[in-house]
């Protein structure tokens, strides 16, 4: 029953025939209507050229460029009717241009093509998602540097295979985010910067003969020059697979952390309070709080990522210059980068919110020797042990310390000179979680005076 | 300026803040609505058990079976008003059922929960799409058995390397994607099967102290049986996963017929012309014929086989049971059913409405001595020359036929015997494409009788 | 530096010119050679065929028959000598052949070719591995089986968002993987069914004019039957991504139980302690025990998953019959094949291997009063409250114990009917999770005995 | 039997039971040891900054610098035994090294871990295959730039669907992908300058309390400064999935041109000729040319992209900072890098060779009145003619010439005046192929002029 409600659907979709199933697949203004606003500042651009060029007159460029601006209000507003049978934004733009301004609206076409409109429409998209990207991590890198300031010597696990490996700082765990979503901005710079070429006046594959100004549009349009080969301008799409590229990349580091967020808000860890604002809870279970923004954060690489696998297999093997199959690219671009800039706020959100829990944090840390590493180094570096000698010291001490059933700083001196005889005092300057991690003050290590300081230069950095 | 209407739109859209941005990436009822039906026949199933059972009363399950109705006809006559407050597809029908019934609506969900629930729902949804799928395969196997059935005896060229190497029959051709969308049928089959059992009395995940009737339940949903542990219940999606297999597996082979169509259609193959209907011209140039559904349809694949990543990359690594990830599921697979759907049906409309170019088949056919090694074969076959003798006869043959501007046919046995005298007559049996495809007449070979067995066999398979 | 001696290797490796580099595109022996028995016992069978069909003459097939024999156990023996100019493993064995019987070698390959040839090959190697994959899935099946049985009755968290939400069992636990993993089983058995036809006697593409007999060899390499049509025989490799599809899936299964392994070997969790067999520690830190195989074996579904992104992309769009792009196909299929049989095996002996802390489960799943669902159904189900006043009670008693700092079931009679009246003894029949577990007898529910009856029935499925 | 053969194989790897399953899966050295190189450049610069620090002696590290080059020499002249139990490149070296130099070789391992080691040791890798793909890039640009500079005025048709659209000049063409390259060779740059960062001293994840010098090591080795958080150093992997992404964009450049070879070697296009040392013939089918390399090229983003695929789905959701996870990162760096040199390799040996076939591309390029824009657009640009009227006129044109049975520039001027008045004899300066493309000299345009222009820019790019 659910089946036939379900078939009758789709048999009733394409009921109509050829025609109805043509349409389905072949129109693409359910989609391309995002790119209005580009595809109206593009033709506002070609239309001021075409008039300097001398292709078109003032008068008509002005009364094509106003019109456009009435339509874009008329979208804007909501009130702008998209017709399937007109197929897509650039035809459904023209059309109402034409029932404004009349005859002047045939004359923009002039010098150029449908392929390169399109090429124009979505490189300033997608360069405008690469801005809104820019914007969306380095709030989230703000986000983490508050975090890292607050707990620079707050203690933690640092896990290896999620088993406590040596003890870390909370704010060294945050930068640690800060440097590879700085990678990601650092990404999205360079995407942009090969990205910002225009494609206008590439016409439908092999250029013009009309005497037009690519340099003046791509200015116009903030593009750094016109592309150099016309073929190229309409055929390529390594500019979408670009972005794919570095949101599928910045989405992989989202669901690490994420992941690490998930575990962190456990009972059994405890590390970390996300906010109810992120976070549903039982009305009959108070103390459950599931990390419901963190999840979904963790699994958006799936569909980022799916985007590039699928604009990658659609480009695959196309010859040039043309082909339909590309229609495909502008819905899986649109997906990515919605869900990536989505992910990215929820995920500063999450940061400036969730409150760590110190007191869990340093006791999870002293768990389990963790400082037995500094206490082998420290061997080495101080008494001039061989390396694999001083492990051998180390291994003596801990199953001391564990027989006793305490911690390795509560040995006594005179207990750690039974093992040893060339251990002194000073030992004592790296045993303890708090000790360890500002001994480690290595460019880049875990001691607060480094977190600290590298706060500090991204700080200077973002200005 | 294109930039700051994006960044206003995307920066307005989370201006409300971190709730605005919760609920942007935590409601589903954007997209599960769409299993709405399903919903609904799940919860008329769980009351009628449940009034069996002993748990509501009669009259209790009848009230909430009869409103259940009107929010599917609500639904189905576009007028229900879909709440994102409450998220779901769920919730959106219990809150209407209970302003529609009032109390009994309450008593609803004893005995289940959202977690059974939505497994149920996308279970049968996904059912449905693999019914829907085996309607459309049936059909494109159709169109192609027609085309096999009238051109089993139009001689066209095989290739390797998309280079000639044998002569083969337009049926042949049409009969190995019958073989394909076959075996693509027989995973839609195997995969109903598989996924056909009913998740729903798992509640959360450890099943319920109710004495519910899962049998029960499961008949009356179509199931063959309740599925047999409730945490995989709530924790599988294996059967999401493998419908996307089988339908990436199937646009594969769309992808691989779609290919051949856009080549066939060049001006320099010119095998085939497709309809008006599923092409496009230009006004100005009458041979331009654009064959805009074979590319879309060639390019389906990606977003069909990104989907398939997309929920792959979403569970790998989740434990069980229930995580919030899973809820990118759904739009994953209802694209990838909508666009299957639209592919299988665009494809079998291009199939019957395409007309074989018969005499440039057959041309292309003929041309670089195609039929080489019908005649060594026959050498081999009839005169017991050994495999390599042949070659070498075979080749001297070619030669002479190419210095006098002939092919291998019209070279007289006069000619022939000058290079091998054990050639006889019987060699212009296997010469000539006609007479080459009519000897390859092993089971499943090229022969026009060959052909017509499959389609018969295929036609009674079909019934 | 390091550049340079790459560079020159790079160089070094290419020097030789486009030779050089043709070589190392186009030859296949390097891999192709594992399927040195597939490709010997599809030669036998095909020699046997030709014989008893009167095309080549007894003697000559058994001097073929004996002579492969003898190639093979020379491949076995590590004594054959690979020849990359001989470029795949048919020519290799092929020239080995007359090497060692001489002229009638020439025979063998009379009315086939290397395009039905290396399908056949690759098909029973394929073939191979589905029963391999059947063994380690039954392995792997009888592990958990015997995992459950031990603990059914052993009490543990049921997890949703990793949180605690309802107390379930170990055993529990254990058969939501036996239903995955079995489903992986019979998906494997549907891929063999499927595939299970031999593409031999397609010849190049077209069949062949020779009176072969398809259906003893079909019989004699265990194949069900011939393919119907000689282009599908040589030109699908569905077969193949189907076997990589189900690996995929069964891979993701792995993963997340390998997920769950790691996290539940966290000093936080110590739900399960893993064998020294299966993981690693550190001298100097002794509870460190690092999952280094279940870690990896979360990591296998990227290989196994990439391999059929890989094929996937290069069968896209390729029209018939064979392209050289196919070659690419075994690699991908080999190494997918190899990690998902070592996964299963090193899964199966982890499981074997891995010990419970039931005294932590248990702990765990009395936390957080995870038994406040039960409650609230008891109360609707015993008292005919309805839902939404039983969450609401049941809040309230949360509350009370909360402040008392006790759980559920330490509450008195007294203190529960201060809440609600209509509360009787009964309810200490849900309270505890040891009585939660076993009131959840619903088909497929957590309780003990629902797990017994599952252990059972799967013993008696698996015989 | 077929069968027993694999799975006695798969049982014999095993069969040693745990033990035997646990070193397969997780022993690295069978792979690893191709960064021998760039291990032992690290220990070196490592034992070099040691010493200068003061932290082992100076007679220390000379010692162990020389054996690390005896240790190199003995791997390169390949007598260097490689030991599984030794798990990887690391521990062999450093044994190995024991054996050589005896007690300093303990010495070495001071104030770093494996961690940063392998980090240190797979980015030295990474970047090194980016030196060489740039190295591959500029070889293939300058190919196509010849065949540029050749080919700027042969005509040929350019497509959209693979249909005519336009005419466009060989040189345009190669020059479209010379533009694709060139950015790839840019996203190279961009991804050399991002990784170009040391991990050597960020130890097992926390930085060391040794005073070692990073930038000392990190100038040593060619970074350009160490990791800013050593966290982050031994978790981050998003250099090795760049490197997969600019891999994965220019095989899909590969792929498209590959595809262009493939269509256009083909019988029925004649486009190109490529040289035997590509493509593979038949003996007795002399026109056959089987164009391997272009589709083992076409096919190679595969395996590229199934590499990408994989470590992202091994790195999504992975908790810092080092899990065992990530040793499944190499390989499929490794497979990708060696293809992608391979392709680059033989995609410019190809183009070096090819031949294009100019009358066939200009017979092509001329029919299906390819000129027929070029005439509308002169009329709009000439004479004033509103848009829809040239298209108007031009159809009329075209019919009258396709009536007549010739090409537009065959009609008379009479001819065209009697559909249009104000038609002049300078129409005939932009008809016929030759002169369409003549015509079009926007900048990028096809226009041999610009072409050239191009040309002579590249080449003063490349120097």
């Amino acid at each position: 029953m659910t089946d036939k409600t379900s078939n009758q659907m789709w048999g009733g979709r394409f009921a109509a025939g050829p025609d109805a199933i043509m349409e389905a697949i072949n129109a693409s203004i359910g989609f391309d209507q995002r790119m209005a606003a580009q595809d109206i500042a593009g033709s506002r651009a070609h239309a001021a050229m075409l008039a300097k060029a001398g292709i078109i007159s003032d008068s008509d460029a002005e009364a094509i460029r106003k019109g456009l601006l009435t339509v874009l209000s008329e979208i804007e507003a909501g009130t702008f009717e998209f017709s399937t049978a007109l197929e897509d934004i650039h035809m459904n733009v023209e059309a109402r241009l034409k029932d404004i301004i009349g005859e002047p609206a045939g004359r923009l076409h002039t010098g150029r093509s449908r392929n390169d409109q399109v090429a124009t429409d979505f490189r300033l998209w997608v360069r405008d998602q690469l801005d809104a990207a820019e914007t969306g991590l380095l709030a989230l890198i703000r986000a983490l540097l508050a975090q890292a300031e607050a707990g620079a010597g707050w203690v933690m696990p640092g896990f290896t295979h999620l088993q406590t490996a040596q003890p870390v700082t909370w704010g060294h765990h945050m930068m640690a985010y800060v440097e590879m979503f700085g990678r990601d901005l650092s990404r999205v710079r360079d995407a942009r910067a090969r990205m910002n070429e225009s494609p206008l006046g590439a016409a439908a594959l092999a250029g013009t003969g009309f005497p037009i100004d690519r340099d003046m549009t791509a200015a116009d349009l903030g593009f750094d020059r016109p592309m150099a080969n016309s073929l190229d301008a309409v055929s390529a799409r390594d500019f979408a697979l670009e972005f794919l590229n570095v949101a599928s990349i910045s989405a992989m580091h989202l669901s690490r952390f994420a992941e690490e967020l998930v575990i962190w808000s456990s009972a059994q860890f405890r590390f970390v309070t996300l906010s109810d604002r992120f976070s549903t809870g039982s009305s009959i279970m108070p103390q459950k709080k599931n990390p419901d923004a963190a999840e979904l954060i963790r699994a958006k690489i799936g569909r980022i990522f799916g985007a590039n696998v699928a604009l990658m297999m659609v480009m695959k093997g196309l010859p040039l210059a043309y082909s339909k199959d590309m229609q495909e690219d502008k819905e899986q671009v649109f997906d990515a980068a919605d869900n990536w800039m989505l992910a990215l706020a929820a995920m500063e959100g999450m940061v400036r919110d969730m409150q760590a829990n110190v007191p869990a944090l340093e006791a999870a840390a002293s768990a389990g020797f963790s400082t037995a590493t500094d206490l082998a180094d420290w061997l080495v570096r101080e008494t001039g042990l061989p390396f694999r000698d001083a492990h051998h010291v180390t291994g003596a001490l801990v199953a001391m310390a564990e027989q006793k059933g305490c911690d390795l700083p509560d040995l006594s001196l005179e207990d750690m000179k039974s093992v040893s005889d060339s251990i002194t005092d000073g030992v004592y300057d790296v045993l303890g979680v708090h000790k360890s991690v500002a001994s480690r003050m290595s460019y880049g290590g875990t001691a607060p005076e480094q977190v600290r300081a590298q706060v500090a230069r991204w700080n200077e950095v973002l200005g």
